[in-house]
């Protein structure tokens, strides 16, 4: 369930930037009667998210769609970096990781269609989620075994904080914050 | 499908407590335009609810986030314990079970995720759904085939009446009062 | 995909008795913010529900809840009986069968869980949807392949139909009423 | 993932015709309180459409039933031809490949159920879902592995560029637009 990934180069992420739509969801639109938007997330994805907030790594939102749903499920995630509407993913990626003093090599990207080829092939760590399309995971150093919004990002989190050796200690401490 | 549990353990539970998202719903978060949420439940968790009650076992819900959504389900089904909010879940566990007057050991609390390995650790019964994640799985009692928010809550009860020897006719008697 | 059901007992059945939660939907509620309705239903089963009529066979909607939804649906596929809100679902059928002159051996029952065992048990042909509980498939004369939601109805009305030998010929019909 | 259909057929499909409920969404009706309609797209199958135009297939949509979330999903996807509310599809078929000036032998049509019997058996390229009805699957040209809503409509857009040789080309083209 958590194929291995080489420990230095789990070490060096410092920024996991997460696409939205098939990534944080699966890959569906739900569109109602007036053709508003709604979204289903994963709670354990949540979970995930705090892991790796706890671990020292920022999470930012990168989608080239805009929707106020992000905006919200971002700020219960406590994750400021939100990027949305942004077509040119690479040119935004580009620009957040000079905003956060981070290179490209520190950051994992995950993501699950073609537009996301450009900022796959130039991270540190490229992942394609479990049902991401083919031309994506063949690009992808790390392909989930969780598909979009069934737990991917959970996943891809605890792949990084176990070869780094830090899970037991993130979610020991995260527990202790619970009790 | 109904694996075995100890039929004394079964017996000496008088308190079912169920955890909300990823137990009594799947894992997913659904969120509308204003980030309003939506819930999807099990109609077979709801029967085995109230199969649960008239075996004279108490339910309670217990959850870390805040739903009128959970009010209302709680409501259709009569159950009266409806925790909400409670981040330190083992904390509101003991005072749950002082209101009822029952000991930790007659508890069976079911999580799928690591926020109930403190209450699922303490507990006479520790149940993860069968899409927990494996921190969960691994120090649960007993996991339900059925992942959340797909029956396994309506498994467990039906797990515990079939031990006791009590599911006949616990099913009889919901059926009498149908007809 | 379509298991062998008795000619005669097929060429019989004059009425199509559906549940609605687990056998026209899956097993799922939906409930949004202030505690609302949403069903999802098949567009599948509603052509099947059509062939039915076609082939002269009565479709009635049998519910122990109630929901504006179902009667909608019911009023966009033509059926006219929806009896909602029955709890006693043996009695209703009683009284709808009186109703439409029709006897109990000549009624196909669908369910899907222990609610419908009265029911099921006592109809000419007691159908259990394919995720049905284990305590109904026992006592049905025939479980569909596909779950509830999922097409059951459309199977159930194709197996009837092709049994009697009047598939081809219904189904004919009906796309000749669409060129 | 992407059988073989045949070259030359492939290069001579100018227009791709798509049925909405089963084909774009998956078989399901999702209905409110007040019995309004929820739709469920695949985000994939919205750049597989994207694509088609790219390589110069033009898409239409042709459903039986009539949404405003189509509308809407049609005009976010740059689709002008929305033809709804027609339950005589083959006779629609006909006026809209006049309009568009093509013939028959020049359209891949996509459906699910037996309504789409009669398109289906009269174009060049006629396509059943993955999750499509037998009788609809044995007179298809082509069926899909991935059911309706699920990425069927990409993976036959797909199927037709790369039987063309047209992919690559067309997916780098549409990358450079995002650099």
């Amino acid at each position: 369930m958590t194929p291995d990934v080489d420990r230095a180069l789990a070490a060096s992420i410092r920024l996991l930037v997460l696409d939205v739509d098939g990534v944080l969801t699966d890959a569906h639109l739900v569109l109602g009667p007036s053709g508003e938007e709604y979204k289903e997330f994963s709670a354990r994805d949540g979970i995930g998210i705090k892991l790796a907030a706890r671990a020292g790594i920022a999470v930012a939102f990168l989608s080239a769609r805009e929707s106020e749903i992000v905006r919200r499920r971002a700020e219960a995630l406590g994750v400021r970096e939100v990027w949305q509407g942004e077509r040119r993913k690479l040119d935004a990626l580009g620009r957040l990781a000079e905003k956060l003093g981070v290179g490209l090599p520190q950051i994992a990207y995950v993501g699950d269609d073609v537009v996301d080829i450009p900022p796959i092939t130039r991270v540190g760590m490229g992942v394609a989620v479990g049902d991401a399309c083919d031309d994506l995971k063949l690009r992808a150093a790390f392909v989930t075994a969780a598909p979009g919004g069934g737990g991917a990002v959970r996943e891809i989190v605890e792949t990084i904080l176990r070869a780094r050796g830090d899970w037991d200690e993130v979610l020991a401490g995260f527990l202790e914050g619970l009790e």
